[in-house]
């Protein structure tokens, strides 16, 4: 069978398990998830088995230790993914939520309803853990899943693949609501992101090739997940003591995440008193400065920033530094520069804190806040499965809801249009 | 200059004109849009005067009646374009809404704020009306549109576009929130449905050729509006009288719309006291009948459906009928023939009803209700700009909501992640 044929099949068993799954209950989606934590938990064995004949071929291609380090599967971990499917099997049901079901003039009634987005799929690269979130998250929302990981991380992802459907089989669900493509073949991505009849939606999670290859390719619409050039602006009436704790905490809580702020702007007002202790703050925790001319005579030690700094997401210890001249200038060079991902500004001025929420154009906007923030486990989501920089359907972390849509429903009594 | 070049001013000027817009308030944007109303009324002799330029054309190329009374602009029409943008603007101002914002464990405040999509190309086929309902909508929700009609309306489409432009100058909004692209080239949508960088989302309407182009080429997100194939189900428990109204209205109430019934399944308890007197009914409206093996001796008159008749979207004076085994063959028929626009059951039978509304994939799904009622008007959105038929974004009729998105906002007081 040729490749395609063969992932034609994928799809229609994961549409079949998919349309099956919607006479189940909450209560048999629950008792899945948490078998699947169950034998995740009695096989860590086994899982960390599977997961050392990757480690070895990642050493033997000479990948490097953060590399090898994501790729690790250990004790903690695995109760790390355990725990994860247990908090998704607690979470509410969203599927089939009415909401705003309303009479209208006609005698009808109208509301919305919601339900699962259909067949998923799910491109991920190294972590093996994506395999479990991403299986018991789509689950528990009605979808079925076809995942299918970066080839570093075959064989963990389809020793817990196989965990995860013997789950779904002991609470009666079809085991094809998740499946795992581990064919070599480079052009299995390709076809499945081009596969409309079959995948509703692709979720890719990865570096920056990756996504852009599918953002290119793919026919099957896309929840994007594209980089973080993040902001920090520092008001003319910011608070000094919220700017420095907000900023450091911002660029240096954690380097290597989307939700990491890459760029200062900072008043003109400002340049004088709270540039310079900002700026030693962040050095003092490693952090090189890339400054505006204004910026620079002000920050002993930092370097000459380029245009390219301004567009640049380090997800390393360097931060971009420019002084604005005033709160316009500032939302201009986050539109112009910004990758929509999160934007916070520090200040205690109503107006400007009203405007910078309304006009600044990103799928979070803060105020007097870290942009570290930005993550669905402190949005109250539960758990996320990316964070989505779309603009249509959902925008930000993509918790349940992101992995449903709202349909339309009717209640009449025999109603019709005149 | 050449058309991409061209066209890339066109999303530049768009994209300009939509960021300035987000200083403006609920005010400006409703008295622009009064405006509008107010300019195409008063300049109704020279809209009907560049209108007859396409009509002559239209005739002189031996277009159908139906096609030019679609593209006619008259007296009557006029005032309804003018009364809807009066409508559009008496509408509550969608941008800006925020919701469910709720305090954090860790201190901060989360939650919605409504937004405006961008820029947005609305691709469109004959009516002229179009023009002006897109524009309305578009300019409420806080966006730009840049608008592609037809060549065959092409006078009609420029001279109200230039009322609607000169609206936006009267009320100081940037005119380049409303554009008409006039150049004849066909290669013109194929350039706007890839200029990612300009244009946010694409909203066709039209024909099944311009929707699947669209559909196969695009790298911009599209709000598709694919075609209707909507049935009404008449399950075991149903009330004849309801069933027979319901019917009647869903099929004959008016015949070339998307929500139109196109087929009906009856359970095979009611083939003999209920499935004659429908069949009549339909038939005295003009309806011809197509209908199975089981069905055919029931209705003197009907020919035999064939496989083709159940996926078929007539769009005119014809009926398949379909006698099924019981309430799973009926979802199983609509899931599998369906286009997911909307689909009605017809029953007594509350776990039946409960089980439609949520099993059946659809765009809308009704219980003892007609499916003419699946528009924007009925369901209380206040006017439409298609109905979509995509899983992500927005499903069903697309009002001023769904041409907005959500981003998160956060409130903080010098909050930071530890």
């Amino acid at each position: 069978m040729d490749l395609r044929s063969e992932l034609e099949k994928f799809g229609e068993r994961a549409r079949g398990a998919q349309r099956r799954l919607q006479g189940a209950d909450s209560a048999a989606k629950d008792s899945a998830l948490r078998s699947m934590a169950e034998f995740l938990r009695r096989d860590a064995d086994n899982l960390q088995r599977a997961n050392r004949k990757d480690l070895r071929s990642a050493e033997e291609a000479g990948k490097d230790d953060a590399f090898i380090d994501r790729l690790r599967l250990d004790e903690t971990r695995i109760e790390a993914m355990a725990r994860g499917l247990e908090e998704i099997a607690a979470l509410p049901d969203p599927v089939g939520e009415i909401t705003d079901l309303r009479y209208r003039p006609s005698g009808i009634q109208v509301g919305h309803m919601r339900a699962p987005l259909g067949v998923i799929a799910m491109i991920y690269e190294s972590r093996p853990n994506v395999t479990a979130d991403a299986a018991g998250l789509c689950v528990k929302s009605g979808n079925a899943v076809i995942l299918r990981g970066g080839s570093e991380s075959l064989h963990s992802n389809m020793a817990i693949a196989e965990r995860l459907r013997a789950a779904l089989g002991k609470a009666n669900l079809p085991l094809d609501l998740v499946q795992y493509v581990n064919t070599a073949e480079r052009e299995a991505v390709g076809i499945l992101i081009r596969m409309d009849r079959y995948v509703d939606v692709v979720i890719p999670r990865g570096g920056k090739n990756l996504i852009a290859r599918i953002r290119a390719e793919a026919t099957v619409p896309v929840i994007m997940h594209l980089h973080g050039n993040c902001h920090v602006y520092v008001d003319a009436d910011a608070d000094a003591h919220k700017a420095l704790r907000v900023v450091v905490n911002a660029k240096t809580q954690r380097l290597g995440t989307c939700n990491t702020a890459e760029s200062l702007l900072i008043h003109q007002e400002r340049m004088d008193d709270l540039l310079g202790p900002i700026a030693a703050a962040l050095q003092e925790k490693g952090i090189e400065i890339r400054a505006c001319e204004r910026g620079l005579p002000r920050i002993p030690g930092a370097i000459a920033a380029t245009e390219e700094d301004y567009a640049n997401e380090y997800l390393g210890p360097i931060i971009s530094v420019k002084v604005v001249d005033d709160f316009d200038a500032a939302i201009e060079h986050i539109n112009r520069y910004g990758s929509q991902h999160t934007e916070s500004i520090i200040t205690e001025n109503y107006s400007h804190a009203r405007r910078f929420l309304r006009e600044v154009d990103a799928s979070s906007v803060m105020v007097n806040a870290s942009t570290r923030f930005a993550d669905g486990f402190e949005y109250g989501l539960g758990a996320e499965i990316g964070i989505s920089t779309n603009r249509l359907h959902v925008r930000g972390p993509v918790g349940l809801e992101g992995l449903t849509l709202q349909k339309w429903i009717v209640l009449g009594d025999g109603h019709i249009r005149s």
